[in-house]
């Protein structure tokens, strides 16, 4: 199953007010050099619907169709066509410029990172609200702004917007640009994947939104809602979307932890026209060593997003993450947890959407300050090493018991290179590795053996 | 869950006839460094049973009961101890010396290592033949020379001689020395595993018996046989032995292939008292780079002995093995293949014994002249780069869809470490690697992707 990529986009588009930039990207035989980095040397904006301009952001985008589908037959299609780049600020300067700050000041002043939403006002208009994206969206705008009510299209506005927000939040830190991705899903869908590899700060660093829709067997529907709901469809069939942002961050220094996200939405329509909906997430912290400071702030900024919605929201999906992230062949936690939750579908689908909106734009509060907090943290062979050997059980999780990593690479037309983002750069497996007691190796152990309440 | 190390072994030991040795070695604070290597320097023989002698085979034997077992209230326990070295050729010796010879030539003189089973003659009895082995036998020594006609006798005899002949062969070519670790299972029975990592031609090299017994539930029984049986059991209770030797070797060398077999053995006891019993195994290369000359080699040296036993074995297990090492949601095979068998039970128990011996012995001259030809090969960070993009593939199938892995992780009781000892030491996975038409790296995906006939 070949992937076939477009570098330059059809100069055929099917609207006269759609335009197409052809780029002169040439195919990269080496994958380690990162077309973003050649993209960036080149600066457009690209006019693409009327009313709508694409202004460079520092990011190359790659076109691309995934098995076999290709993009010839969809009015979309050849007119998704954007590159370019804009100055990035550099970590250096930044840590410079914030030398003299408290850690927490500083990672706050950096984090003022201007967002999609509130750059363009939450209520604007869908296109215009798009301007501050990665990639356009998966749906077409013009039928986003046709069903603006629906809570699809909310949803997917939230998780470009979050897209958007925390790649820019990274690649102000590390001074890198995300390679962005665009892949279509045969059955019905796509995504956008942004990944930075190799950069100055991250190892690797993935931002993946996706949008799919098509029909489920009852069998694969039961499977998709962990609770294992029975639903029933016309002949068998169930027509569903499935839409969600997911990101794993691997820095390179020891110091700084690895954060995941994931904020998604699923929506089912059974026999008789019933839509059964539910949204799941949670955002959660793999750190190489602790710092005690870190975890009291990762988890009080989602407790305080949490607390708005309900009390109980925190200790439920703060002890659910616990249960889920569980490497149980180790005995132990994947991190130090964060929240957790799936099914989610009561009391109501706006307050809901609320809760999962409070959590998504949590993302960057809760990581931003602890990765500049420890940029220039000096590191070790030996702690360096340890990062390794933890990388190598964030595989062993990810592979063995994840259930969206397993779902993904059971599923047929799934797009394999974005659900093996999660995976690191590079891990290490030491036979009968165990840290000596009283190190601070021992002690991270003793936190994922042994789960704490960090607030 | 604390895994307990022996060093040194309780002197009240419950036999006059078992002395037991204090090694002077302590607890390793750092994983980094082998007990082995220090172990190393203390070469003593020990007596052990009446008319058995330990020597010194340049390895270090640690003791270690698994889970909350210990190692008290059993005869054996506290008897088996050994420690000590020779003098292991250099790597660098035995390539000087093999220079100008040709490759294959070479590949043969240097794997003339005295055979455990050679060494003693196969018809000596036990105590003579357990000499050669890494470690004394997961069986009592006197239960296996009072049922030395059994089938279950036979094989742990099979598959400790076929540890230590790999063991040794392996140990010459690196010049570094196997740490060896017994292991007691809760449950009944236990196993020897013998690690080599960070070598000087070897990344990581791990040799593993088990030999486990109990009782299995009916479900889990049918989950044993691959074409998954229906067993009757006593109160759903079915009385089972399983044993085998396993290995996976990682070289640093991206020229010099890995290689990995397991050959097993199964006996279940059914209600009536009818005993089921199954061979399963196979050798399979999984190369770097392409090299005819070695695949035709491996090929043909599994082939002849297959062809001693049956014409349909190698092109059947051949096939099978293509089959059973594929990593689906890639499209790629593992490696370049070998054999694979499971369930072997006919004609007869001392015809498919005979076939599986075959294979066990042809371990050595299938993989050590590849090594050897491969020893002093220059290579450059990108085929590093390759090699460790490799290892993440492997580290995908054995997490992912490996049987015994999956079966291991899942049962309670196993030894982790022995069942993760497969995984490299080192691995990378680069998002959207894909190699250039024309080079040798894509010339291996080609072979991956459309597994060849190789003889």
């Amino acid at each position: 199953m070949a992937t076939i990529v477009f570098y330059s986009v059809n100069k055929t588009a099917h609207s006269a007010a759609r335009r197409c930039l052809t780029s002169p990207l040439k195919r990269l035989a080496s994958a380690g050099e990162s077309v973003s980095r050649l993209a960036s040397t080149h600066s457009r904006s690209v006019p693409l619907l009327p009313g709508t301009r694409w202004f460079s952001r520092g990011t190359g985008v790659r076109f691309m169709s995934h098995g076999t589908a290709g993009w010839s037959g969809n009015t979309r299609r050849g007119a998704l066509a954007l590159s370019g780049a804009a100055a990035v600020t550099a970590a250096a300067a930044v840590a410079g410029f914030l030398a003299n700050t408290d850690h927490f000041q500083r990672a706050e002043m950096a984090t003022r990172v201007p967002r999609a939403a509130k750059e363009t006002g939450e209520e604007a208009d869908i296109p215009q609200r798009c301007r501050g994206f990665m990639s356009p969206p998966v749906t077409d705008i013009s039928v986003l702004q046709g069903n603006k009510d629906e809570m699809r299209t909310k949803m997917e506005m939230l998780i470009m917007e979050t897209q958007a927000d925390f790649c820019k939040a990274l690649e102000k830190v590390d001074g890198g640009t995300f390679r962005v991705d665009r892949w279509k899903r045969k059955e019905g869908g796509g995504g956008i994947s942004c990944v930075m590899q190799d950069g100055k700060v991250f190892e690797k660093a993935g931002v993946n939104v996706s949008v799919v829709f098509g029909n489920l067997t009852e069998e694969a529907a039961k499977q998709m809602r962990s609770r294992g709901k029975v639903l029933k469809g016309k002949d068998g069939k169930l027509p569903f979307v499935a839409m969600g942002v997911s990101s794993v961050i691997h820095p390179k220094n020891p110091h700084i932890p690895t954060v995941h996200f994931n904020y998604r939405y699923f929506e089912i329509e059974e026999e008789d026209g019933t839509k059964q909906w539910w949204f799941g997430g949670g955002t959660d912290l793999t750190p190489v060593y602790i710092d005690k400071e870190d975890a009291f702030h990762f988890h009080k900024t989602l407790k305080e997003a949490c607390d708005k919605h309900h009390p109980q929201h925190y200790p439920d999906f703060k002890k659910w993450c616990d249960r889920y992230f569980y490497v149980r062949h180790r005995g132990e936690t994947r991190g130090i947890g964060g929240i957790f939750f799936d099914d989610l579908d009561s009391p109501n689908q706006e307050e809901v959407f609320s809760f999962v909106k409070s959590c998504a734009r949590t993302v960057v509060p809760c990581y931003l300050p602890i990765v500049y907090k420890h940029l220039n943290d000096s590191f070790s062979d030996e702690e360096k090493d340890w990062q390794q050997v933890r990388r190598g059980r964030y595989v062993e999780f990810n592979l063995v018991y994840d259930r969206g990593v397993k779902f993904g690479l059971a599923t047929p037309g799934s797009r394999i290179e974005s659900i093996l983002m999660s995976l690191p750069l590079t891990a290490r497996w030491e036979y009968m590795h165990e840290p000596a007691k009283g190190t601070r190796e021992a002690e991270m152990l003793d936190a994922l053996r042994n789960p704490k309440d960090w607030v």
